[in-house]
Parts: structure tokens; C-alpha cells; sequence
């Protein structure tokens, strides 16, 4: 069996020790973890820490740390997906999926042919459930950090954002000319950001497009096949995820 | 508007005409499609056809046959999804987004982790559904084919189909040198066939690898995130229509 694994909050790691409160406590007690087993603490910030238990009770329980472990399961690569507000539950597929395929950030937005036009109150309410997934998808793929869910303001905010990578995909499906393969092969070897821009159920308009690329975005083609637009960033995601090795 | 388009039996395509019937009868009549309009016939099978429409009534419509389309939108590499049985609706997933990704062929199996183990009766009316949703998701995306969904009886059959393709990649988490792409790297240009072979939530047995290996089918690795079951084909086939240049 592997050790278990709990994310704290990097503030209760310190002076050699890891501090374990709450829920995490509790959770602890159950597994009947003993005094002297090995865990790991994660500080949800990309550190592992290989732990061995000093003190568990109800109030809490404390682990010296043995050593830092290098995480192996954080992409060398940061990719930010920006994708429309989908409709219906797509978008907690998108933010479960992304994770597992190593999205470091995963942000919506909203563009003109978005059906979906959630108000403040409800987007807030999402907020919080999105990133509960995201946290929940990171623990079980065994990531090192827990990747934040956002929303931008408006479309030209995303593209002020998104353009800051040092590579930003726009993904429009009446783009013929330019591949996302042959973007990245142009970028050359050692890419270490990527913003994925992906559209809603009926796609970009083409003035958005024309934006898009004033901004610095490169519009690019996912090939023949229309992808929904739940599919399409999990598939740009693999697919740069394959291309800079860290599907290895 | 892009012309209408309609999936018809191979057998009602003859003789220059296109012979529509049924439901699709039906629905040309709610387009309100005039005699002298063009639409897309397409015979499920990679053939596009472009008519235009010379009789619309009860009985069915004829349409004559302008000129055979290209079809553009079939990725070249012939790609077979095998995914062991998941558990929940995670199936029609495999199903929808494998169609949209480019898969082929899909079949689902059963493997000794499986927690999900439909009797025959249920079995049939799985497939019944799961072959409806292969054809929506066809239709949607652009496809001019419609990817069987099938079964295989034991793993072993599972492994006997698997490994005719030109590259038999068998997805184990505990493969930690061979990654898929070293794998597709070192099959170089050209390849025409791949299996895409996936476990269920708990992933494979070693002795599965095992026997797999010993099948001709390679155990690789897709990397030190562990994938959920549903998400885990859908990465493979993105990667490979990604290497393949089938996203282009």
C-alpha cells in the first residue's frame, strides 16, 4: 500500500515539523495510522514531504519530516486552460479532466455566443465547487499542487491574461492554415507556458478570433472533427502534454 | 448553413441516386429541403456523397448523386479503443468522446479489477445504446463513418483481437520505462494501426500485463499522474491522432 498522502496548508509545515489539523486529523485516526509510520504531506504548492507520525489525538497530530521529495507528477510545463462558460455540469468535466492532464490553472469566461451567463451570485456558489473538484482530482491523480479555478471579467481581460504565456493557442475550428503541431514545433524545445483558449457549444466569432490574434494569441486548428467544447481542451491538454514529454 | 446531412444504408446508394427513407425521410421534410436543393449523403462507412435532391414525399425522397466528397474529416491511422468495463456512465464517456477523438473502433472487456460485471441481458441493451451514442457523436463532430461499439467475451479474445494491429499499447500504471511515445517514436512514419488498451478503476494485475506482453502487445506508461478510467483512452487517442498528424 502506498503512504498516505494529506494536503495541508503550507503555514503548518515549520521547523522540521508538519502539523496536521481537522478533517486531515480525523482522517488520520481512521487509516489507525500509528506513532513512528511514514505519510506524506503536501503543501498543495507543488512540495512533498515524506513524513514520520510523532503525535496523533483529537486535537491533532504532528509528523516530523524526513525529506523532501522531489514531485515527479507536476507537468515541467504550466498550462493555463481558458475555456467559455459551457453549459449544464461540462465545466466540472473540464476542471476534474484538466487536472488529471495536468492543467496548472483552469479559467472561464465568458464570449459571445456563451449560452450559459451565470450572474455573480451563482458564479460564486460555482467558484467554490470547481475548485473543491479541483482539489479532489488532484489528491486522486497524485498531483503536488492543487490547481486554482478562476473566471476572468469579460473576453478581453482572458485575452490579456492568456496572451502573457509565452505561447497563447486560440482554438477556432474555421482556422485551416495553422495546426497547434506545427505552432509548437515552431516554438522550439523548452516550452514553459502555454495558455489553451477553447470556445463554448457554438464556437468563437470570427471577430473574436481577429482579437484574439491582435493580442498576441496564435488561432489554431484541432483538426477536422468538431470537437464539443468540453472535448476540445482535454484534447489540446494531452496533446501538449505529449508534445513537451510529460506523458512520460 | 452548411448542407443537411444524412447517414443511409451502403445498400440504398446506387445507380448515380441516394434513396432516403424513414425517420431521415421524414426529417428532410422538416428542413422543408426543396427539389433542386444540395445535401450530404453518407453511408456510414468513409464515403461522402453530394446530391441534390430530385423527389421528397411520404414514402421517402430521391436525391441524385453530383459528385463522391472526400472525406477529410476520417483521421488515416486506424485506431481501436479496448477499455476494460467502468463502472456507472462512464462507458457512454468512453464512447462519445473516443468518437469524437477519432477512434475507430471501440470495444469494451472485462478484466479481473472490474467492478462493473453486466450480465448478457444487460450487456444487449448496452450495446444498443452505446452504438446510438457512437452514431449521434458521429454525425456531430463531422465523421463519415460510424465506429462500432462491441464487446469481447474474455480477456484473452481481448488480447488475440488487441494485438493485430501494427502497434498493441497496453496502458498499465506500473510500467515505468516505456512511455508511449518512445513506443510510437520508435514504430517511426507510417503507422496504420493502433490498439489502445485501457484498465478498469483499479487498474491491471501484473500477471494481465504479462499475459499482454506475451500477446505481442506492449505495456507502456502514460505518465506519473494516475488517470482516471474514463480519462485515460481519451488522452492515449488524443496523443496518437496528435502524433499521427490527425489533429491537423
Amino acid at each position: 500500500m502506498p503512504m498516505p498522502k494529506f494536503f495541508i496548508a503550507a503555514s503548518n509545515i515549520f521547523g522540521g515539523m508538519a502539523y496536521i489539523e481537522g478533517k486531515d486529523a480525523e482522517h488520520l485516526r481512521v487509516l489507525r495510522l500509528k506513532r513512528g509510520e511514514k505519510l506524506i504531506v503536501c503543501d498543495g504548492e507543488g512540495n512533498d514531504y515524506e513524513c514520520r507520525l510523532t503525535s496523533s489525538g483529537p486535537e491533532g497530530a504532528e509528523a516530523e519530516i524526513i525529506r523532501v521529495i522531489p514531485s515527479r507528477s507536476e507537468p515541467d510545463v504550466f498550462a493555463q486552460v481558458y475555456a467559455a462558460f459551457p453549459k449544464g455540469d461540462k465545466a466540472e468535466t473540464i476542471v476534474q479532466k484538466s487536472v488529471e492532464l495536468g492543467a496548472s490553472r483552469i479559467v472561464f469566461f465568458r464570449s459571445e455566443r456563451c449560452v450559459s451567463r451565470p450572474d455573480a451570485a451563482a458564479i460564486i456558489k460555482k467558484l467554490e465547487r470547481w475548485n473543491k473538484i479541483s482539489e479532489e482530482a488532484a489528491k486522486q491523480c497524485g498531483r503536488a499542487s492543487i490547481p486554482e479555478v478562476g473566471i476572468e471579467q469579460s473576453f478581453e481581460t482572458m485575452l490579456e491574461h492568456a496572451s502573457q504565456a509565452q505561447l497563447g493557442l486560440f482554438f477556432w475550428e474555421e482556422e485551416h492554415l495553422r495546426s497547434m503541431k506545427k505552432t509548437l514545433e515552431a516554438a522550439g524545445d523548452g516550452i514553459t507556458s502555454v495558455s489553451i483558449v477553447t470556445g463554448p457549444e457554438g464556437g468563437f466569432e470570427k471577430h473574436e478570433a481577429d482579437t484574439a490574434e491582435k493580442a498576441g494569441l496564435i488561432p489554431v486548428s484541432l483538426g477536422k472533427r468538431i470537437l464539443r467544447c468540453e472535448t476540445a481542451p482535454l484534447c489540446a491538454l494531452a496533446a501538449l502534454m505529449y508534445h513537451t514529454n510529460n506523458l512520460e
